[in-house]
Protein backbone atom coordinates (compact mmCIF):
# COMPACT_ATOMS: atom_id res chain seq x y z
CA UNK A 1 0.00 0.00 0.00
CA UNK A 2 1.40 3.18 -1.12
CA UNK A 3 1.09 6.86 0.89
CA UNK A 4 -2.32 6.51 0.39
CA UNK A 5 -3.20 4.87 3.27
CA UNK A 6 -6.67 4.53 5.28
CA UNK A 7 -7.95 7.06 2.21
CA UNK A 8 -7.07 4.50 -0.65
CA UNK A 9 -8.34 1.76 0.56
CA UNK A 10 -11.60 3.61 0.96
CA UNK A 11 -11.34 5.17 -2.57
CA UNK A 12 -10.38 1.45 -3.86
CA UNK A 13 -13.62 0.43 -1.93
CA UNK A 14 -15.33 3.10 -3.12
CA UNK A 15 -14.64 2.32 -7.09
CA UNK A 16 -15.19 -1.86 -6.48
CA UNK A 17 -18.73 -0.33 -4.81
CA UNK A 18 -19.27 1.83 -8.16
CA UNK A 19 -18.79 -1.01 -9.98
CA UNK A 20 -20.81 -3.68 -8.25
CA UNK A 21 -23.63 -1.31 -8.82
CA UNK A 22 -23.02 -1.22 -12.29
CA UNK A 23 -23.20 -4.75 -12.83
CA UNK A 24 -26.22 -4.95 -10.47
CA UNK A 25 -28.00 -2.68 -13.17
CA UNK A 26 -26.45 -3.76 -16.18
CA UNK A 27 -28.24 -7.39 -15.15
CA UNK A 28 -31.44 -5.85 -14.80
CA UNK A 29 -30.92 -3.44 -18.13
CA UNK A 30 -29.30 -6.53 -19.91
CA UNK A 31 -32.33 -9.20 -18.38
CA UNK A 32 -28.67 -11.82 -17.88
CA UNK A 33 -28.77 -15.08 -16.60
CA UNK A 34 -25.09 -15.53 -16.18
CA UNK A 35 -22.62 -13.28 -14.51
CA UNK A 36 -19.19 -14.36 -13.66
CA UNK A 37 -20.52 -18.12 -14.14
CA UNK A 38 -22.85 -18.03 -11.47
CA UNK A 39 -26.85 -17.31 -11.42
CA UNK A 40 -27.04 -13.04 -11.70
CA UNK A 41 -28.35 -11.32 -8.87
CA UNK A 42 -31.85 -10.32 -10.68
CA UNK A 43 -32.98 -14.07 -11.02
CA UNK A 44 -32.09 -14.94 -7.52
CA UNK A 45 -33.32 -11.85 -5.32
CA UNK A 46 -35.58 -10.19 -8.35
CA UNK A 47 -35.02 -6.85 -10.76
CA UNK A 48 -36.57 -4.51 -7.59
CA UNK A 49 -33.81 -5.84 -5.28
CA UNK A 50 -31.02 -5.22 -7.90
CA UNK A 51 -31.70 -2.26 -8.62
CA UNK A 52 -32.14 -0.79 -5.03
CA UNK A 53 -29.09 -2.59 -3.59
CA UNK A 54 -27.27 -1.03 -6.36
CA UNK A 55 -28.39 2.16 -5.80
CA UNK A 56 -27.34 1.59 -1.85
CA UNK A 57 -23.64 0.87 -3.41
CA UNK A 58 -23.79 3.98 -5.26
CA UNK A 59 -24.75 6.21 -2.53
CA UNK A 60 -22.21 4.47 -0.15
CA UNK A 61 -19.62 4.91 -2.23
CA UNK A 62 -20.20 8.50 -2.35
CA UNK A 63 -19.70 8.45 1.63
CA UNK A 64 -16.68 6.70 1.06
CA UNK A 65 -15.33 9.07 -0.83
CA UNK A 66 -16.44 12.17 0.96
CA UNK A 67 -14.78 9.98 4.16
CA UNK A 68 -11.73 10.86 2.39
CA UNK A 69 -12.08 14.54 2.70
CA UNK A 70 -10.41 15.37 -0.94
CA UNK A 71 -12.51 17.74 -2.92
CA UNK A 72 -10.02 16.24 -6.25
CA UNK A 73 -10.51 13.01 -6.01
CA UNK A 74 -14.56 13.53 -5.35
CA UNK A 75 -14.58 15.61 -8.92
CA UNK A 76 -12.76 12.50 -10.65
CA UNK A 77 -14.66 9.90 -9.10
CA UNK A 78 -18.13 11.95 -9.74
CA UNK A 79 -16.99 13.15 -12.92
CA UNK A 80 -16.48 9.21 -13.99
CA UNK A 81 -19.93 8.15 -12.27
CA UNK A 82 -21.64 10.69 -14.83
CA UNK A 83 -19.56 9.20 -17.81
CA UNK A 84 -20.42 5.80 -17.10
CA UNK A 85 -23.67 6.07 -16.83
CA UNK A 86 -23.83 8.41 -19.77
CA UNK A 87 -22.38 5.28 -21.74
CA UNK A 88 -24.87 2.96 -20.41
CA UNK A 89 -27.55 5.39 -21.82
CA UNK A 90 -25.31 5.31 -25.64
CA UNK A 91 -24.83 1.63 -25.43
CA UNK A 92 -29.03 1.70 -25.17
CA UNK A 93 -29.44 4.24 -27.83
CA UNK A 94 -26.95 2.40 -29.86
CA UNK A 95 -28.99 -1.15 -29.47
CA UNK A 96 -30.28 -2.48 -32.60
CA UNK A 97 -28.66 -0.22 -35.16
CA UNK A 98 -26.79 -2.09 -37.51
CA UNK A 99 -24.87 1.40 -38.89
CA UNK A 100 -23.33 1.90 -35.48
CA UNK A 101 -19.83 2.31 -36.54
CA UNK A 102 -16.17 1.73 -35.04
CA UNK A 103 -15.94 5.05 -33.52
CA UNK A 104 -19.18 5.00 -31.90
CA UNK A 105 -18.47 1.89 -30.41
CA UNK A 106 -15.18 3.08 -29.43
CA UNK A 107 -16.80 6.10 -27.56
CA UNK A 108 -19.51 3.78 -25.73
CA UNK A 109 -17.00 1.45 -24.22
CA UNK A 110 -14.68 4.40 -23.24
CA UNK A 111 -17.52 5.82 -21.25
CA UNK A 112 -19.06 2.75 -20.29
CA UNK A 113 -16.31 0.59 -18.97
CA UNK A 114 -12.86 2.79 -19.11
CA UNK A 115 -13.73 5.50 -17.29
CA UNK A 116 -14.42 3.88 -14.44
CA UNK A 117 -10.45 2.25 -14.70
CA UNK A 118 -9.53 5.37 -15.91
CA UNK A 119 -10.52 7.41 -12.87
CA UNK A 120 -9.51 4.80 -10.61
CA UNK A 121 -6.21 5.50 -11.67
CA UNK A 122 -6.01 8.80 -11.12
CA UNK A 123 -7.59 9.14 -8.21
CA UNK A 124 -5.06 6.64 -6.48
CA UNK A 125 -2.16 8.90 -7.43
CA UNK A 126 -4.23 11.94 -6.20
CA UNK A 127 -4.95 10.62 -2.98
CA UNK A 128 -1.53 8.97 -2.12
CA UNK A 129 -0.28 12.95 -3.03
CA UNK A 130 2.12 12.20 -6.28
CA UNK A 131 3.03 14.47 -9.03
CA UNK A 132 0.19 15.38 -11.66
CA UNK A 133 2.63 13.70 -14.19
CA UNK A 134 1.90 10.33 -12.53
CA UNK A 135 -1.88 11.11 -12.21
CA UNK A 136 -2.41 11.61 -16.26
CA UNK A 137 -0.04 8.33 -16.29
CA UNK A 138 -2.39 6.36 -14.53
CA UNK A 139 -5.07 8.07 -15.86
CA UNK A 140 -4.11 7.11 -19.29
CA UNK A 141 -2.87 3.63 -17.72
CA UNK A 142 -6.37 3.26 -16.94
CA UNK A 143 -8.25 4.52 -19.90
CA UNK A 144 -6.02 2.01 -22.28
CA UNK A 145 -6.25 -1.36 -19.79
CA UNK A 146 -10.58 -0.73 -19.47
CA UNK A 147 -9.97 -0.41 -23.21
CA UNK A 148 -8.16 -3.77 -23.66
CA UNK A 149 -10.38 -5.23 -21.40
CA UNK A 150 -14.25 -4.63 -22.86
CA UNK A 151 -12.32 -5.45 -26.45
CA UNK A 152 -11.40 -9.18 -25.24
CA UNK A 153 -14.84 -9.26 -23.62
CA UNK A 154 -16.74 -8.01 -26.91
CA UNK A 155 -14.15 -10.82 -28.76
CA UNK A 156 -15.02 -13.42 -26.39
CA UNK A 157 -19.32 -13.30 -26.51
CA UNK A 158 -18.12 -14.48 -30.26
CA UNK A 159 -16.65 -17.15 -28.66
CA UNK A 160 -12.87 -15.71 -28.73
CA UNK A 161 -10.41 -17.14 -31.23
CA UNK A 162 -11.15 -20.99 -29.70
CA UNK A 163 -13.61 -23.14 -31.64
CA UNK A 164 -15.03 -24.16 -28.00
CA UNK A 165 -16.90 -21.33 -26.34
CA UNK A 166 -15.41 -21.17 -22.08
CA UNK A 167 -18.36 -19.24 -21.28
CA UNK A 168 -22.04 -18.66 -22.16
CA UNK A 169 -21.35 -16.72 -25.86
CA UNK A 170 -24.03 -14.65 -27.76
CA UNK A 171 -25.24 -12.43 -25.22
CA UNK A 172 -24.66 -9.60 -26.99
CA UNK A 173 -25.64 -10.65 -30.29
CA UNK A 174 -29.29 -11.70 -29.06
CA UNK A 175 -29.46 -8.18 -27.39
CA UNK A 176 -29.04 -6.37 -30.36
CA UNK A 177 -25.63 -4.70 -29.06
CA UNK A 178 -23.37 -3.79 -31.81
CA UNK A 179 -19.47 -4.48 -30.84
CA UNK A 180 -16.16 -4.40 -33.09
CA UNK A 181 -15.99 -8.23 -34.12
CA UNK A 182 -19.39 -6.67 -35.98
CA UNK A 183 -18.60 -4.04 -37.25
CA UNK A 184 -15.72 -5.45 -38.58
CA UNK A 185 -17.65 -8.14 -40.55
CA UNK A 186 -20.26 -5.95 -41.42
CA UNK A 187 -17.99 -3.49 -42.92
CA UNK A 188 -16.16 -5.69 -44.54
CA UNK A 189 -18.95 -7.82 -46.15
CA UNK A 190 -21.30 -8.31 -49.47
CA UNK A 191 -24.30 -6.62 -50.29
CA UNK A 192 -25.88 -9.79 -48.84
CA UNK A 193 -23.92 -9.77 -45.84
CA UNK A 194 -25.10 -5.94 -44.94
CA UNK A 195 -28.35 -7.22 -45.64
CA UNK A 196 -28.20 -10.29 -43.24
CA UNK A 197 -27.03 -7.51 -40.32
CA UNK A 198 -29.38 -5.03 -41.01
CA UNK A 199 -32.24 -7.74 -40.13
CA UNK A 200 -30.84 -9.52 -37.34
CA UNK A 201 -29.39 -6.57 -35.58
CA UNK A 202 -32.61 -4.75 -36.36
CA UNK A 203 -34.91 -7.53 -35.39
CA UNK A 204 -35.74 -10.81 -34.35
CA UNK A 205 -32.53 -13.19 -33.88
CA UNK A 206 -32.60 -16.83 -34.27
CA UNK A 207 -29.75 -19.37 -33.10
CA UNK A 208 -29.35 -20.20 -36.27
CA UNK A 209 -28.89 -16.73 -37.07
CA UNK A 210 -26.36 -16.32 -34.39
CA UNK A 211 -24.49 -19.39 -35.99
CA UNK A 212 -24.23 -17.73 -39.18
CA UNK A 213 -23.18 -14.36 -37.47
CA UNK A 214 -20.34 -15.89 -35.83
CA UNK A 215 -19.21 -17.64 -39.55
CA UNK A 216 -18.99 -14.42 -41.19
CA UNK A 217 -17.50 -12.82 -38.26
CA UNK A 218 -14.87 -15.63 -38.53
CA UNK A 219 -14.56 -14.87 -42.54
CA UNK A 220 -13.41 -11.56 -41.94
CA UNK A 221 -10.99 -12.11 -39.17
CA UNK A 222 -13.23 -9.59 -36.76
CA UNK A 223 -12.09 -11.42 -33.74
CA UNK A 224 -8.92 -11.50 -34.84
CA UNK A 225 -8.85 -7.91 -35.45
CA UNK A 226 -10.32 -7.04 -32.10
CA UNK A 227 -7.86 -8.76 -30.28
CA UNK A 228 -5.04 -7.07 -32.32
CA UNK A 229 -6.43 -3.79 -31.41
CA UNK A 230 -7.45 -5.08 -27.21
CA UNK A 231 -3.43 -5.97 -27.75
CA UNK A 232 -2.76 -2.27 -29.21
CA UNK A 233 -4.59 -0.68 -26.38
CA UNK A 234 -2.75 -2.96 -23.59
CA UNK A 235 0.30 -2.33 -24.95
CA UNK A 236 0.02 1.37 -24.51
CA UNK A 237 -1.11 1.15 -20.82
CA UNK A 238 1.96 -0.89 -20.12
CA UNK A 239 3.90 1.99 -22.06
CA UNK A 240 2.12 5.21 -19.71
CA UNK A 241 3.96 3.37 -16.75
CA UNK A 242 7.19 3.75 -18.09
CA UNK A 243 7.47 7.18 -16.02
CA UNK A 244 6.66 5.93 -12.58
CA UNK A 245 9.33 4.69 -9.86
CA UNK A 246 10.46 1.06 -10.99
CA UNK A 247 9.20 -1.29 -8.08
CA UNK A 248 7.16 -4.07 -7.42
CA UNK A 249 3.23 -2.16 -7.86
CA UNK A 250 4.63 -1.13 -11.35
CA UNK A 251 4.96 -4.81 -12.11
CA UNK A 252 2.25 -5.53 -10.63
CA UNK A 253 0.52 -3.11 -12.89
CA UNK A 254 2.70 -3.81 -15.88
CA UNK A 255 1.07 -7.57 -15.54
CA UNK A 256 -2.13 -6.69 -15.52
CA UNK A 257 -2.49 -5.08 -19.18
CA UNK A 258 -1.04 -8.91 -20.26
CA UNK A 259 -3.51 -10.98 -18.05
CA UNK A 260 -6.35 -8.95 -19.46
CA UNK A 261 -5.45 -10.26 -23.54
CA UNK A 262 -4.33 -13.35 -22.46
CA UNK A 263 -7.31 -14.53 -20.94
CA UNK A 264 -8.83 -14.47 -24.73
CA UNK A 265 -6.57 -17.27 -26.10
CA UNK B 1 -32.31 33.51 -2.91
CA UNK B 2 -30.62 33.94 0.63
CA UNK B 3 -26.47 33.87 1.00
CA UNK B 4 -25.63 30.48 -0.79
CA UNK B 5 -26.14 32.43 -4.67
CA UNK B 6 -24.53 29.92 -7.13
CA UNK B 7 -24.25 27.14 -4.47
CA UNK B 8 -27.45 26.99 -3.05
CA UNK B 9 -29.28 26.60 -7.11
CA UNK B 10 -26.66 23.85 -7.56
CA UNK B 11 -28.14 22.01 -4.36
CA UNK B 12 -31.64 22.71 -5.34
CA UNK B 13 -30.32 21.19 -8.43
CA UNK B 14 -28.76 17.94 -7.13
CA UNK B 15 -31.35 17.78 -4.66
CA UNK B 16 -34.46 17.82 -7.28
CA UNK B 17 -32.08 15.43 -9.24
CA UNK B 18 -31.57 12.56 -6.26
CA UNK B 19 -35.90 12.92 -6.23
CA UNK B 20 -36.10 12.49 -10.15
CA UNK B 21 -33.74 9.52 -9.68
CA UNK B 22 -35.66 7.64 -6.84
CA UNK B 23 -38.56 8.57 -8.83
CA UNK B 24 -37.80 6.95 -12.15
CA UNK B 25 -36.25 3.90 -10.03
CA UNK B 26 -39.55 3.36 -7.99
CA UNK B 27 -41.42 2.96 -10.88
CA UNK B 28 -40.16 0.32 -12.29
CA UNK B 29 -39.52 -1.34 -8.56
CA UNK B 30 -43.43 -0.92 -7.91
CA UNK B 31 -43.93 -1.50 -11.74
CA UNK B 32 -46.23 1.49 -11.63
CA UNK B 33 -48.37 2.94 -14.19
CA UNK B 34 -48.78 6.60 -13.31
CA UNK B 35 -47.17 9.12 -11.79
CA UNK B 36 -48.47 12.68 -11.17
CA UNK B 37 -51.72 11.91 -13.13
CA UNK B 38 -49.62 11.14 -16.42
CA UNK B 39 -47.83 7.54 -17.77
CA UNK B 40 -45.25 6.51 -15.95
CA UNK B 41 -41.42 6.98 -17.72
CA UNK B 42 -40.94 2.78 -17.53
CA UNK B 43 -43.94 2.60 -19.66
CA UNK B 44 -42.86 4.68 -22.06
CA UNK B 45 -39.27 4.55 -22.97
CA UNK B 46 -38.45 0.75 -20.66
CA UNK B 47 -37.33 0.00 -17.87
CA UNK B 48 -33.47 0.11 -18.60
CA UNK B 49 -34.46 3.67 -19.96
CA UNK B 50 -35.33 4.12 -16.47
CA UNK B 51 -32.61 2.93 -14.78
CA UNK B 52 -29.87 4.31 -16.63
CA UNK B 53 -31.12 7.67 -16.80
CA UNK B 54 -32.10 7.20 -12.72
CA UNK B 55 -28.33 6.29 -12.56
CA UNK B 56 -26.92 9.19 -14.65
CA UNK B 57 -29.32 11.85 -12.44
CA UNK B 58 -28.07 10.37 -9.50
CA UNK B 59 -24.31 10.91 -10.65
CA UNK B 60 -25.23 14.00 -12.09
CA UNK B 61 -26.19 15.42 -8.64
CA UNK B 62 -22.84 14.48 -6.98
CA UNK B 63 -20.90 16.35 -9.56
CA UNK B 64 -23.08 19.44 -8.77
CA UNK B 65 -22.55 19.01 -4.87
CA UNK B 66 -18.98 18.68 -5.79
CA UNK B 67 -19.22 21.55 -7.63
CA UNK B 68 -20.38 23.74 -4.71
CA UNK B 69 -16.79 22.63 -3.16
CA UNK B 70 -18.33 22.53 0.71
CA UNK B 71 -17.33 18.80 2.27
CA UNK B 72 -20.04 19.45 4.90
CA UNK B 73 -22.62 19.91 2.13
CA UNK B 74 -21.66 16.68 0.58
CA UNK B 75 -21.78 14.66 3.75
CA UNK B 76 -24.82 15.45 4.42
CA UNK B 77 -26.62 14.74 1.17
CA UNK B 78 -24.46 11.54 0.70
CA UNK B 79 -25.49 10.05 3.75
CA UNK B 80 -28.90 11.10 3.39
CA UNK B 81 -28.78 9.00 -0.58
CA UNK B 82 -27.34 6.03 1.44
CA UNK B 83 -30.46 6.34 4.07
CA UNK B 84 -32.88 6.73 1.25
CA UNK B 85 -31.64 3.73 -0.53
CA UNK B 86 -31.79 1.83 2.92
CA UNK B 87 -35.35 2.78 3.27
CA UNK B 88 -36.44 1.30 0.07
CA UNK B 89 -34.41 -1.54 0.39
CA UNK B 90 -36.03 -1.89 4.22
CA UNK B 91 -39.54 -1.43 2.37
CA UNK B 92 -38.89 -4.25 -0.25
CA UNK B 93 -38.12 -6.81 2.51
CA UNK B 94 -40.79 -5.40 4.92
CA UNK B 95 -43.24 -6.07 1.88
CA UNK B 96 -45.75 -8.55 2.07
CA UNK B 97 -45.12 -9.05 6.14
CA UNK B 98 -48.56 -8.29 7.45
CA UNK B 99 -46.92 -8.11 10.79
CA UNK B 100 -44.98 -4.85 10.50
CA UNK B 101 -45.87 -2.48 13.23
CA UNK B 102 -46.21 1.32 13.44
CA UNK B 103 -42.74 1.89 14.18
CA UNK B 104 -40.92 0.09 11.38
CA UNK B 105 -43.31 1.87 8.75
CA UNK B 106 -42.06 5.06 10.91
CA UNK B 107 -38.76 3.76 10.17
CA UNK B 108 -39.10 3.25 6.62
CA UNK B 109 -40.96 6.30 5.79
CA UNK B 110 -38.45 8.67 7.82
CA UNK B 111 -35.58 7.32 5.44
CA UNK B 112 -37.20 6.55 2.23
CA UNK B 113 -38.99 9.64 1.74
CA UNK B 114 -38.16 12.30 5.02
CA UNK B 115 -34.10 11.76 4.68
CA UNK B 116 -33.66 13.53 1.55
CA UNK B 117 -36.15 16.53 3.13
CA UNK B 118 -33.85 17.30 6.07
CA UNK B 119 -31.03 16.95 4.28
CA UNK B 120 -32.05 19.22 1.65
CA UNK B 121 -33.16 22.15 4.76
CA UNK B 122 -29.53 21.37 6.38
CA UNK B 123 -27.55 21.60 3.33
CA UNK B 124 -29.21 25.03 2.42
CA UNK B 125 -28.54 26.47 6.06
CA UNK B 126 -24.82 25.24 5.64
CA UNK B 127 -24.25 26.04 2.21
CA UNK B 128 -26.21 29.50 3.25
CA UNK B 129 -23.67 29.96 6.16
CA UNK B 130 -26.31 29.93 9.07
CA UNK B 131 -25.82 29.04 12.44
CA UNK B 132 -25.69 25.64 13.42
CA UNK B 133 -29.16 26.02 15.91
CA UNK B 134 -30.81 27.45 12.04
CA UNK B 135 -29.09 24.52 10.33
CA UNK B 136 -30.74 21.82 13.01
CA UNK B 137 -33.51 23.26 12.84
CA UNK B 138 -34.24 23.29 8.97
CA UNK B 139 -33.09 19.54 9.40
CA UNK B 140 -35.77 19.18 11.82
CA UNK B 141 -38.81 21.05 10.06
CA UNK B 142 -37.89 19.13 6.57
CA UNK B 143 -37.76 16.15 8.47
CA UNK B 144 -41.09 16.46 10.04
CA UNK B 145 -42.30 17.90 6.74
CA UNK B 146 -41.26 15.22 4.64
CA UNK B 147 -42.86 12.54 7.40
CA UNK B 148 -46.01 14.70 7.19
CA UNK B 149 -45.90 14.61 3.52
CA UNK B 150 -45.70 10.65 3.71
CA UNK B 151 -47.91 9.72 6.20
CA UNK B 152 -51.04 12.08 3.55
CA UNK B 153 -49.45 10.32 0.41
CA UNK B 154 -50.34 6.92 2.04
CA UNK B 155 -53.78 8.19 3.90
CA UNK B 156 -54.75 9.61 -0.33
CA UNK B 157 -53.52 5.73 -1.53
CA UNK B 158 -56.81 4.26 0.07
CA UNK B 159 -58.93 7.38 -1.22
CA UNK B 160 -58.52 9.87 2.08
CA UNK B 161 -61.63 10.89 3.63
CA UNK B 162 -63.81 11.62 0.57
CA UNK B 163 -65.59 9.09 -0.96
CA UNK B 164 -64.91 9.74 -4.30
CA UNK B 165 -60.61 8.77 -4.84
CA UNK B 166 -59.14 11.81 -6.60
CA UNK B 167 -56.45 9.43 -7.47
CA UNK B 168 -55.38 6.30 -8.58
CA UNK B 169 -55.85 4.49 -5.37
CA UNK B 170 -55.36 1.30 -4.26
CA UNK B 171 -51.33 0.86 -5.30
CA UNK B 172 -49.97 -0.09 -2.38
CA UNK B 173 -52.33 -2.36 -1.16
CA UNK B 174 -52.21 -4.36 -4.31
CA UNK B 175 -48.05 -4.20 -4.15
CA UNK B 176 -48.38 -5.59 -0.63
CA UNK B 177 -47.25 -2.58 1.36
CA UNK B 178 -48.10 -2.00 5.12
CA UNK B 179 -48.62 1.25 5.44
CA UNK B 180 -50.21 3.17 8.87
CA UNK B 181 -54.12 3.32 7.74
CA UNK B 182 -53.69 -0.56 7.47
CA UNK B 183 -51.58 -0.74 10.57
CA UNK B 184 -54.25 1.22 12.72
CA UNK B 185 -56.97 -1.12 11.16
CA UNK B 186 -55.41 -4.47 11.95
CA UNK B 187 -54.49 -3.47 15.57
CA UNK B 188 -57.64 -2.67 16.10
CA UNK B 189 -59.31 -5.45 14.49
CA UNK B 190 -60.96 -8.59 15.73
CA UNK B 191 -59.46 -12.38 14.64
CA UNK B 192 -61.14 -12.52 11.59
CA UNK B 193 -60.21 -9.23 10.62
CA UNK B 194 -56.81 -10.43 11.56
CA UNK B 195 -56.67 -13.43 9.56
CA UNK B 196 -58.10 -11.47 6.39
CA UNK B 197 -55.23 -9.31 6.84
CA UNK B 198 -52.86 -11.92 6.88
CA UNK B 199 -54.07 -13.10 3.73
CA UNK B 200 -54.24 -10.35 1.51
CA UNK B 201 -51.09 -8.85 2.79
CA UNK B 202 -48.88 -12.21 2.02
CA UNK B 203 -51.05 -13.97 -0.96
CA UNK B 204 -53.11 -12.69 -3.98
CA UNK B 205 -55.41 -9.68 -3.78
CA UNK B 206 -58.15 -9.25 -5.49
CA UNK B 207 -60.63 -6.34 -6.16
CA UNK B 208 -62.96 -7.46 -3.81
CA UNK B 209 -60.14 -7.55 -0.95
CA UNK B 210 -59.45 -4.21 -1.93
CA UNK B 211 -63.00 -3.05 -1.43
CA UNK B 212 -63.00 -5.02 2.24
CA UNK B 213 -60.02 -3.28 3.37
CA UNK B 214 -60.90 0.14 2.45
CA UNK B 215 -64.12 -1.26 4.38
CA UNK B 216 -62.36 -2.39 7.62
CA UNK B 217 -59.99 0.88 7.21
CA UNK B 218 -62.77 3.20 7.86
CA UNK B 219 -64.25 0.99 10.15
CA UNK B 220 -61.34 1.83 12.41
CA UNK B 221 -60.93 5.09 11.76
CA UNK B 222 -57.20 4.03 9.57
CA UNK B 223 -57.65 7.30 7.27
CA UNK B 224 -58.43 10.17 9.90
CA UNK B 225 -55.78 8.36 12.77
CA UNK B 226 -53.06 8.39 9.53
CA UNK B 227 -54.45 12.29 8.56
CA UNK B 228 -54.01 13.34 12.32
CA UNK B 229 -50.38 12.00 12.52
CA UNK B 230 -49.45 13.39 9.67
CA UNK B 231 -50.83 16.90 11.00
CA UNK B 232 -49.20 16.38 14.28
CA UNK B 233 -45.57 16.55 12.40
CA UNK B 234 -46.72 19.14 10.40
CA UNK B 235 -47.38 20.74 13.11
CA UNK B 236 -44.08 19.98 14.63
CA UNK B 237 -42.09 21.03 11.28
CA UNK B 238 -43.64 24.50 11.81
CA UNK B 239 -42.57 24.75 15.54
CA UNK B 240 -39.24 24.22 14.33
CA UNK B 241 -39.13 27.14 11.96
CA UNK B 242 -39.61 29.72 14.69
CA UNK B 243 -36.06 30.12 15.95
CA UNK B 244 -35.29 31.44 12.22
CA UNK B 245 -35.41 35.23 11.55
CA UNK B 246 -39.11 36.20 10.38
CA UNK B 247 -39.33 37.09 6.81
CA UNK B 248 -40.87 35.99 3.67
CA UNK B 249 -38.59 32.78 3.31
CA UNK B 250 -39.97 31.67 6.89
CA UNK B 251 -43.39 32.64 5.87
CA UNK B 252 -43.18 30.36 2.92
CA UNK B 253 -41.54 27.40 4.64
CA UNK B 254 -44.51 27.84 6.86
CA UNK B 255 -46.96 27.83 4.23
CA UNK B 256 -45.55 24.02 3.28
CA UNK B 257 -46.94 21.92 6.09
CA UNK B 258 -50.23 23.51 5.60
CA UNK B 259 -50.51 22.94 2.18
CA UNK B 260 -49.07 19.18 2.35
CA UNK B 261 -52.16 18.34 5.05
CA UNK B 262 -54.82 20.43 3.51
CA UNK B 263 -54.57 18.49 0.24
CA UNK B 264 -55.35 14.90 2.06
CA UNK B 265 -59.30 16.92 2.36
Amino acid sequence: MGGGGDGARKLATAVEFVHSATLLHDDVVDLSNMRRGKKAANLIWGNSASVLVGDFLFARSFTLMVETGDIQVLDILSRAACVIAEGEVMQLAAANDAETTRERYMDIIAAKTAALFSAAGKAGAVVAGRPGAEATALETYGRELGLAFQLVDDALDYGGLSATMGKNAGDDFREGKVTLPLVFAREAGDESERTFWRRVISGERTDDDFHRAVALIRRHDGIALTLQAARDHAARAKTALEILPANAYREALADLPDFVVERAY
